[in-house]
């Protein structure tokens, strides 16, 4: 089966926004055995979007559209597809009184303009939207089909995965499972070589995706609608996580290192600390980011300051002007220091050049030290990073994660 | 003019990574004054590449590519835009030397790859590239270009402001400048209410963007290519910040509040030191974001536990028993905790409900209080925020930095 996207919005042409959508749909398109040869976007302008629709439903067995089916004179998707097949427009009921319920739920005036949203084309497959107010519609024209889904991210993706997705995996008789392991430690070429031989199979295949200091592997089998797929990613899940040993820090599609760390710790018992440096407090924030850290972190510090290292984590005054703070030595002080001032049984510490300013040739910017104290003493790694100030403070965080979750054992 | 854009990349349509390229190059089309009707993506296939250029170039004055200008075989921008003009492709003598210099000054050897990387289609106006090996070129046919770009972010700008928007303000004859003043502390549509009139100029234009829990107006003038801007811009300027007052905090593309309450701060030489329970060294990070922050932060506190926000900012027990961490009286003591403490001037505080988990009927999920603490006392706002986890973290660190730029008098 061939798709094509047609995203239609006046923001996306004037770069108010990135088309997220797009990469969305495109993403999932490949993982569920649909091919997809072109994007296209155009304005909230009737002439264009009948016209690129057109063009699509030409060279596409199925059109996937987004935007365009908000309440204003502009959002025109619906609309224009019905004008298209040559479809009239017809309430839904069963939509408008979804909207209506929605409406007082929020103590809102239904006003003329919602009753626009709950028009559809003749014939057209609903698809009620759970997350907001626009439903979205699959019409469908002899081998072809338009299926139309809202702009807004989180509406277009739960719409997605709760009624597009299961409707093309019954047009396609296949199905593709995906897992994704996530790896820490190997870099993302050193990775491929490992794994190199696993990539020439056809069925399951394997991808890597490099992201910020990690790599995810995505493994997929395309099976047949009612079949399993465990038979397929079994055996390559294992041999991965053989080759890659404790590289590999876990499975799953929104699986995050922070939320691995703090899931680690809870699992085991065990609570850290922070003392941070140069990335100043987005160590910590990242392990809050995960719901339910407050079980594993309970305090963190941000000390910038010699002074504040002094006072708060206990660095000594010597270890400072002999090695300054950027040193493995102030980084074992630091870690030692928050450990012993937190009572937690892991503390992490970050400490190193951002730049843009600071470096010199001894310290250049990217020297960076990460420290992880426990009961069984301090360990300090030294990293050497590129790149941008923010780029620099983000590795550091992944480096320190990585080194916590490689010290739970 | 009349643009269109055309993405070229297998990986775009894999979605492993979002078009930012075109995102980008719409804003700027838009500051530029050009029209920009359609966008168009698609994969590394000469026959696709060439159908859409053929249709792009019939309906377009100039058509921007980006991508497929790599040293492999899949890449073919240049090679098809030849083939479309039947224009030959020529070895480009100054791209081969400067990217013989760039390869000698890394240490790596010239591959025959590379050669490729410098042939140009006769007659191009040849974009060098100072971040990349991949020169760009713009290829003129009658009225009709095609302006040829490389496919990485930081290249392609680069190219993009130093080369084709000169090339594009010669074509067009006209120039448009723009400032962006940035406000926050009025919502969007309040700030609409306030300009409205504003709105119907159309020389110069504003348009306002949405950001997180701020609001960016952009003030655009289009002026001769030599004309000067400023008696255009300076009343617009001059009447919104009349009319926003103290909610306008600075002006400037790139500037942020975290930046404008750092540089605040060193004008005043004042310090800060936060104290952070949801958001979690959210706060902090985001004036570390800022370099030279060293000069206003010496240090912050996550308390995110009741322990740690009694022994690490004196918070009493008596105020986490009867009012709870979640209360005006516990985001005070915070905020004047953190500020004796660390000797600061001033100290921010933070307590909330992030969610998902922990609201309740009294305290639902988005109730959160933000303190200042200063000489002259502590003021403490409560805001109740909706969304998610991480958004209402945001817009609490947001909420904060903007009470600190108002103390800030």
């Amino acid at each position: 089966m061939i798709a094509e996207i047609l995203s239609i919005g006046t923001e996306l042409l004037m770069g108010q926004i990135a088309n997220t959508d797009a990469q969305y749909i495109s993403r999932r398109l490949a993982e569920l055995g649909v091919n997809l040869y072109r994007h296209t976007t155009v304005g909230d302008n009737p002439a264009r979007v009948k016209e690129a629709l057109g063009e699509a439903i030409a060279r596409a067995d199925i059109v996937i559209t987004t935007g365009g089916l908000g309440p204003t004179e502009d959002d025109l998707t619906k609309e224009m597809v019905a004008e298209f097949f040559g479809l009239p427009m017809e309430m839904h009921a069963p939509s408008l009184e979804a909207l209506t319920e929605r409406m007082n739920r929020l103590g809102r005036e239904i006003t003329p303009n919602n009753y626009k949203q709950a028009m559809m084309p003749r014939g057209a497959i609903v698809m009620p939207n759970l997350r907001g107010t626009a439903p979205g519609a699959i019409v469908e024209s002899g081998q072809k089909a338009v299926a139309i889904l809202p702009g807004p991210p989180h509406e277009m993706q739960d719409m997605f995965e709760r009624q597009l997705a299961p409707y093309l995996h019954a047009r396609t008789g296949v199905r593709i499972d995906s897992r994704f392991l996530h790896v820490c430690g190997i870099g993302e070429s050193s990775l491929e070589t490992l794994l190199l031989d696993l990539f020439h199979s056809e069925n399951p295949t394997l991808a890597l995706y490099c992201g910020a200091g990690e790599v995810q592997a995505r493994l997929s089998a395309r099976v047949g609608a009612n079949e399993d797929s465990a038979p397929l990613l079994d055996p390559l899940e294992k041999e991965i996580r053989r080759r890659a040993g404790r590289a590999v820090y876990g499975e799953g599609r929104n699986l995050t290192l922070a939320a691995a760390v703090v899931n680690a710790l809870r699992a085991a018992g065990k609570t850290v600390a922070c003392a941070e440096s140069l990335t100043g407090g987005m160590l910590a924030s990242r392990l809050v980011d995960v719901p339910g850290a407050s079980s594993v972190l309970g305090e963190a510090y941000v000390t910038y300051s010699n002074e504040a290292k002094m006072r708060l984590l206990g660095v000594s005054k010597d270890t400072l002007r002999q090695f300054g703070a950027v040193s493995a030595q102030c980084a074992r002080e630091m870690a030692e220091g928050a450990r012993r001032a937190s009572g937690a049984d892991f503390a992490l510490s970050t400490t190193g050049i951002a730049g843009p300013d600071g470096g010199t040739p001894e310290k250049p910017v990217g020297l960076v030290y990460v420290g992880v104290a426990s009961t069984s003493g301090c360990e300090v790694q030294e990293l050497h990073l590129r790149g941008e100030r923010d780029w620099i403070r983000e590795l550091t965080c992944v480096n320190a994660l990585n080194a916590l979750r490689l010290a739970l054992g």
